[in-house]
């Protein structure tokens, strides 16, 4: 047998076939263009995993089931898209309309929380029970398994851990709130935070990138740029404290970072678990593991095809 | 068949005896004198639990199993009170030196954890399924039940969802962080905020209070008292930040709130839950329902008691 993982964001539609292994046989995607609206972006699903089994001379019938990630939440009781505000879906039948292409069982969820599945199963999180990820990139993103099991609330809305608040009236987040997490510890804000002051400080490197990213301002701490080191060292000290939350609450086993700023490495990691480790509540006794997540681009699909075992 | 629950705290021992429907039989207590050290504590726990015996006519025969709830971690696999600072202990053999009083199952927990579990099964959070309290006291304790089961983390050290940061950077918490919820929500807090500016304010009702308690800021505040209503409105929005990050974090069926703050009623409930239904990411979708915490004081003891129900 055999299962879909598809993978909706603003930009592209991914779909992989895999094996039940979760192994990728095959895969494709098209452009979400999320202007053209609801219905033509189902048909493109239903379009790509035809393909896909076309391609792979697989038929319908050695096909499980569905799942599929999309970048709001997913209602798995009624079928519903909820709330995907970014591409402009509200209680869109998201089970109904993909089984018109192909009558198989659908299970939905949201990217980030798949993502984080998928981490679980397959990657940083193999092997653990209680495990946390955020995805530092854009927004912070991430899931949290517990016992073994996705969690997403009761609702259906659960697993938003980057609009926990950090710093009550702080910066503006694009959830509308006043600082959350995302508007401190996403890659996004890093950048943000740089650019801010970056005129009162010319001597400063960041200023000779065309385009300055989270890796600028990184590189730019690293080789003792001092502007650079100011906005990192903030940047370190908001994460850290996310972080030694989480394990005070949640006390996971394993809590893995994702996105473009995990790259950062040892420069990143070691002053995090330092901190975190000094400074929980029950600091002698903590066992969370911080470690780079490992699955890449392909965790949403793989994530997706997982939330088969989670619901069946 | 019955069990023990037993409560310590840094100023009393409790112990009840329950039947199985944990309902209290029995309770006796003596003061915890906590400087006398571990050993004169738990023999005054052995104390008490015959005195129950003897008094109940209940045989050791009779009695399942013991649980405790400790102001600190409780190891349920090791049997050790690993931290409790609050009562200097370190990796005490909490659960060997009870079992020379009596030879029974002892299962352990922190005290805050075990009363949310009282109030999840037995108190406001029956029949949810997804439940989190939050006990605004001196400190802001409590607990998650997830799927029916009390959260307590890998290494038994979670649960402390008083110490997540709320504003980085801000007011010392007892736990050595800065700008904890715990240092913003408690009881402590609203009051420590009162005093602080209340020089600036003699028109304040407030002045007039021979303590302040949080009784006297909510009472100053229900009765148009400017500084009364600054100081609760800044306590309003900053649990309300608090409880909007829980619901987009863990969206739970109920969230209750204990503690001396709590009894302000629908002058602090109505606007929080109008904030956090306003404020969430997906707040159409909200159906978290926040009430106040049913279950009195002897929450300690009967949660302690359930613990059983948990591990055994």
């Amino acid at each position: 047998m055999y299962v879909f993982g598809i993978d909706l964001g603003g930009t592209n539609i991914a779909v992989g076939l895999l094996n039940e292994k979760y192994e990728m046989i095959a895969h494709d995607s098209t452009p979400t263009l999320v202007e053209r609206g609801f219905d033509a972006i189902i048909d493109d699903m239903g379009m790509l995993m035809h393909r896909l089994l076309n391609k792979t001379g697989i038929s319908e019938n050695e096909i499980k089931y569905i799942g599929i990630g999309t970048p709001g939440t997913g209602n798995n009781d009624t079928g519903l898209a909820n709330d995907n505000n970014n591409i402009g879906w509200k209680n869109f039948p998201l089970r109904a309309k993909i089984q018109k292409h192909l009558n198989k069982p659908v299970f939905m969820g949201n990217d980030a929380n798949v993502a984080a599945l998928a981490e679980y199963k397959m990657g940083s999180g193999k092997g653990s029970k209680n495990f946390l990820m955020l995805t530092l990139g854009t927004g912070v993103g991430g899931g949290l398994i517990i016992d073994g099991k996705l969690y997403t609330g009761s609702h259906f809305i659960g697993g938003e851990l980057g609009h926990m608040v950090l710093r009550a009236g702080g910066d503006k987040c694009g959830c509308g709130m006043n600082g959350c997490i995302e508007a401190y510890c996403s890659a996004s804000a890093l950048i943000r935070h740089a650019k801010e002051n970056l005129a009162l400080h010319p001597e400063s490197i960041i200023n000779r990138a065309e385009k300055i990213s989270a890796r600028t301002v990184i590189d730019a701490a690293k080789a003792g740029d001092k502007y650079g080191i100011e906005i990192f060292d903030q940047y370190v000290s908001d994460l850290s404290d996310a972080l030694t939350g989480f394990v005070n609450f949640l006390d996971p086993d394993v809590i893995a970072l994702g996105g473009g700023v995990a790259n950062a490495g040892e420069f990143l990691f070691a002053p995090l678990i330092r901190n975190f480790k000094q400074n929980a509540i029950f600091a002698e006794f903590v066992g969370t593991k911080l470690v780079k997540a490992e699955m890449g681009n392909d965790a949403g699909i793989i994530g997706a095809a997982l939330l088969g075992e989670e619901y069946m």
